[in-house]
This record gives structure tokens, sequence and C-alpha cells, in this order.
């Protein structure tokens, strides 16, 4: 097929922009970092591109910093079909369950096959790779991921280990375990900010 | 100076990280795409990123998009301090004044100042350079930037434009100009869209 002309190809990615302006309702179980409020996945993903940029130097070797910031802003976009599954909840073994990420890939086809085709590729390829969490960019994303949620309940006086009575040694299973495999140094220096509020 | 020790620098970057956070709670003239309720500066910037991801193909010679999404992703953060100035508002002189430019340059002093000293003065350079306006890169920002409100706007019925009653002739000045001098085929495009919108 060829490529579309340039009217027809701006009509597809802005097609793709408005739609992923739905991503700003999407509810997470996390807070903002004063506490008043849950945070959005849109604003959630400006947040953690942020986090890359300031954090590069906790990645590990073969971390490309611009191409994990750009898999950052795109890695979320399958909530606005699916919405988030919180870690701690009781809902929790639905995060990355099989029905899970069936739903998930429903998702990037219809989200993703909104752009022109070579633009569609790129972030699907992207998208796939950040959910495999195999290579470099992909762990370090994830531990970015797992680590700024961790923050904002430290920030908001316990947030959600509050709400779903979570013990340090959940934390350490589903959340510190993933943050060390792509940042090692981080999840020291969080874990023994998170020590204290266990007690 | 020498450069701080590890566990330093971690606790300069997060209080950056968190203190970033407020950008959420800035909020904007304009709305999100289904016009339900005001846009924030921190998922703005998130939407803004994504802009310069998708649309890259509209950039003129010597544009970085790795570079401009980084740019992008840090614009607005001295909103914290300053706040949104609606350039349709009646107050939209403020926009770009002396006094408004002082106080921004104040909030980048001190919230860039929470970063290690590396980090802070290579997120400053590129705020400066995006405030001149004079690069490739934050030529094609600021198009972005004016880009995104007249899209939502369109999106949503009018927006800002039926807040501020505002003309064709007032959205070309204060708004085509600038989308025009980074990607003018986008604004010959935008245009076209908006134009029927005034009648």
């Amino acid at each position: 097929m060829s490529a579309p002309s340039g009217r027809d190809r701006l009509e597809r990615q802005f097609a793709f922009l408005n739609e992923a302006d739905r991503l700003k309702h999407v509810m997470r179980a996390t807070t903002t970092v004063d506490g008043t409020r849950p945070e959005n996945s849109g604003e959630h993903s400006w947040h953690l591109a942020l986090y890359a940029l300031v954090l590069a130097d906790q990645a590990g070797p073969g971390v490309d910093i611009n191409r994990l910031i750009r898999m950052l802003l795109i890695h979320d976009l399958v909530e606005i079909d699916v919405g988030d599954v919180p870690i701690h909840s009781q809902n929790g073994k639905a995060h990355g369950s099989v029905e899970t990420q069936a739903a998930e890939a429903r998702a990037a086809d219809r989200i993703f096959g909104l752009l022109p085709e070579d633009l569609r590729d790129d972030l699907r390829t992207l998208w796939d790779e950040f959910e495999a969490a195999e290579t470099p960019d992909a762990r370090f994303a994830k531990s970015l991921d797992r680590v700024q949620p961790v923050m904002a309940n430290l920030m908001s006086g316990g947030g959600t280990w509050k709400t779903y009575n979570v013990t340090f040694h959940q934390l350490e299973t589903r959340v510190g375990s993933k943050i060390a495999r792509g940042a090692p140094a981080l999840w020291d220096w969080v874990k023994a900010k998170a020590l204290p509020w266990f007690g």
C-alpha cells in the first residue's frame, strides 16, 4: 500500500492524538504526591518520562534514554480501553494475566491502528517491547513505572499501601523485585526510605 | 564544587521529581478534547511530547526530535510558581510580558535549582532555549504548544474561543503565526479545519 498523501496522513496522525487525549481520564489507584486526588494515566506518563530524563544515570548498560522516553510516553495508552489494574488491589492477579494481556493487545491493535502504517509499526514495536520487559530499555522502563508510585505513597503518607493493607514483604515481592531488576541501586535507596513506614 | 555522592544525588533528583508533581495541579484555560474539564499542565506536557513523536515529519530541517521531546517535557515547569497565562484572556498581554518573563526566570532558578548541578544546567539550558524561541527545536516546540489547544477547541466545540469571544483574525495573529513559524504545512491544514468554525 502506498503512503498516504500529506492531508490523509495528518488526518490519521490527529485521529490518534485526539484519541490519546482520553488517557487523561483513566484514573489510577495511586494519588498525586500531595495525596489530594488520584493520578491519571496521562499525567503519570509525563511524570515517568521526566523520571527517565532525571534518573538516566541509574540506567544499566545498553539503555538508550531517548528510546526509553518514547516508550514511557506510549506505555499506558492501552488503558484507554482496558483501564488501570492496581498491583496491590484484590484484582491485582489480573495485572499481567493472560486475559488482561489479550485485552491490552486488542487495545494496541485499535489505538496504534489509527496511525499511518509506519508510525503504527514503530510505536507498536516499542509497546510490545515494553510489555515483554526483556530488553535493557524495557527493564529500566518497568523499574521507573514501579518506583514512581512508591515515591507517591511515601510522600502522601501511605497511599495505596494503606488502601490495600500492603505488607513490606508484599511490596518487596510485587514491586521491589521489578525495580531492582532494572535499577538495583535505586531500589536499595527507595527500600531504605520505605522500611520505616512499614515499621 | 565536587559532584554529590550517590545518595545525596538521589535526594536532589527526587526533590525535583516530587516538586514537579505539582504541575499536575496547574490548570489551563483549554479543556480536554471531550470538553468535560480543564486540562492540567502535567498532562498537557505529556500530550505535547506525544505530538512531537507523532508529528516529527512536520518538523523543519535541523530539528532533533529527541531533544524536542525533552524540551516539551520541561517547558511548563515554571508554571508551578507562576501559573498558566491564557493567550486569549483579558490578561493575555501578561503572556510574554517583561514581568511574566522575570517571574518565570525566578521560578526556573528555584525549580531547576533543586537538581544536581549538571542536570540543573542541562535542563535550564533547554528551557532558556524554549523561551527564546529562536532555534529550530524551540520554534517547532512553540508550534506544537500552539496547535494542541487549537485541536482541543475544535474537538470540544469552541473551548477558549467561545470563552474569550476570539475572532479568526485574533486566532491567526496570536496563534497561527506562531504555528506557521515552526510548522507552516501544519498551520495550513489546521487553518482549513478552523475556518468553518468561525463561519
